[in-house]
C-alpha cells in the first residue's frame, strides 16, 4: 500500500457528538457540535469550538456559562434536528425538558445521558471564524442506569459517534482492550 | 429516572485515540493520547492538550510542529504501549516506519490510516498542568482501501474509541443516521 498525499482536512476520527446549552437573554439554546474534547483533569476542563456566528455562542459570551450533554443512540433525531436548525429562526427552549444547576444560567436536558455545567475560563479566536471556549465542569449529572460500580459505562451511555467527511451518525462497537494493559503485549518487531 | 450528581469530570464520550509525533532533538518520538479535536475547518486546525510533563511536549514547543496520527484497531498494541511508557525512558524512534512530510520536522506513521502534519499555530496553557497545542494542518496523508468516493470511510478506517473512566478501547459500530438529515424525522412532543 501506497501513502498518498490527500486534501489536508480535519480527519480525527471518532470524534463525539454533543449538545450546547447556552442561556440567551434569559432563554435555553442548544446546538450540536462535534468539536468537544477535555484539555484538562484536574480541575475537569473541557474545549468546545463553534463558529462565531452561532446564536449559542452570544448566550455563552454573555453568561460565561454553557452545559455540554451526551446524547444516547436513541436521541439521534432530536440531536441532528437542534444541528439543524439555528436560534435565531426557531425557540429551541421547549424542545427538551430543561434544568439548571450550580450555575443558574446554564441549561441543561433531562434526556441526555451525561449534563455538565461548565464555567468559561478562556476563550480563545482561531482568527478564522471560530471561537474555542475552555470551561470548567462545575457540576455533573447522570442516571443510575449509566454507572457501573460508580464509572460512567460507554455501553450504556451508547454515545452518537460522528463520521467527519461522511457526515454520518454511528453507534459503538465492542470492547476491545484494556488501557495501559494490552500494550504489554506488543512485541517491537 | 432521577438525574443524580456525579462527581464533576471530563465526561466526553466518545474520545479518539490518537499518536501525536514530534521530534526531539533530531530524533522521532510519540505519544498517544485521547484529548484531541477539531477547532476550525478553513484552514484546518486541530487541537491537542497534553500534561506539560511529556517528553513529546519538549519536541512541540523546540520545532513548533506535530504530526496527528489515526491508528486503525489493529494498531491496538502498539498505539497503548507508546502510551504506557515516556520517550524520557524508552527511545520510540524505531517502533514505527517513520516519515517525513512538508514540514520535514513532524515525525508520521506509516502504519497508520491516516497521518496529518500540523504547524503549531496557538499555544494556551491552562494554568493547571496541560498545554494545548493548535494545529494547522499542512498535509494529510492516508491509504487508497481507507478512501470511498473520495472520502475517508471511517468503516475501513476502524479506529480505536477510548472511554473515559473505565480506561478501555472500543470499536465502532455501525452507521444509524446521516447529519443534516435524520433531524427531518424529529417531532417536537
Amino acid at each position: 500500500m501506497i501513502k498518498s498525499k490527500i486534501k489536508p482536512g480535519t480527519y480525527i476520527f471518532p470524534l463525539p457528538v454533543v449538545i450546547v446549552g447556552a442561556n440567551i437573554e434569559g432563554k435555553a439554546n442548544f446546538m450540536t457540535i462535534a468539536w468537544c474534547s477535555v484539555v484538562e483533569n484536574k480541575p475537569p476542563m473541557l474545549s468546545i469550538s463553534a463558529s462565531k456566528g452561532h446564536y449559542t455562542n452570544i448566550g455563552i459570551r454573555e453568561n460565561q456559562s454553557f452545559s455540554i450533554n451526551i446524547p444516547s443512540e436513541d436521541l439521534i433525531e432530536a440531536t441532528d434536528f437542534v444541528g439543524m436548525k439555528s436560534g435565531k429562526e426557531i425557540d429551541k427552549s421547549k424542545f427538551f425538558q430543561v434544568f439548571y444547576g450550580e450555575l443558574k444560567n446554564a441549561p441543561m436536558i433531562k434526556e441526555a445521558a451525561i449534563n455538565m455545567e461548565c464555567k468559561v475560563m478562556n476563550t480563545i479566536d482561531t482568527g478564522k471564524g471560530h471561537e474555542i471556549f475552555i470551561g470548567q465542569v462545575v457540576q455533573a449529572y447522570a442516571e443510575e442506569e449509566y454507572i457501573t460500580n460508580d464509572i460512567l459505562d460507554i455501553s450504556k451511555i451508547k454515545p452518537l459517534i460522528y463520521a467527519t467527511g461522511q457526515k454520518s451518525y454511528w453507534n459503538l462497537g465492542n470492547k476491545i482492550g484494556k488501557a495501559w494493559s494490552i500494550g504489554r503485549n506488543y512485541k517491537k518487531k
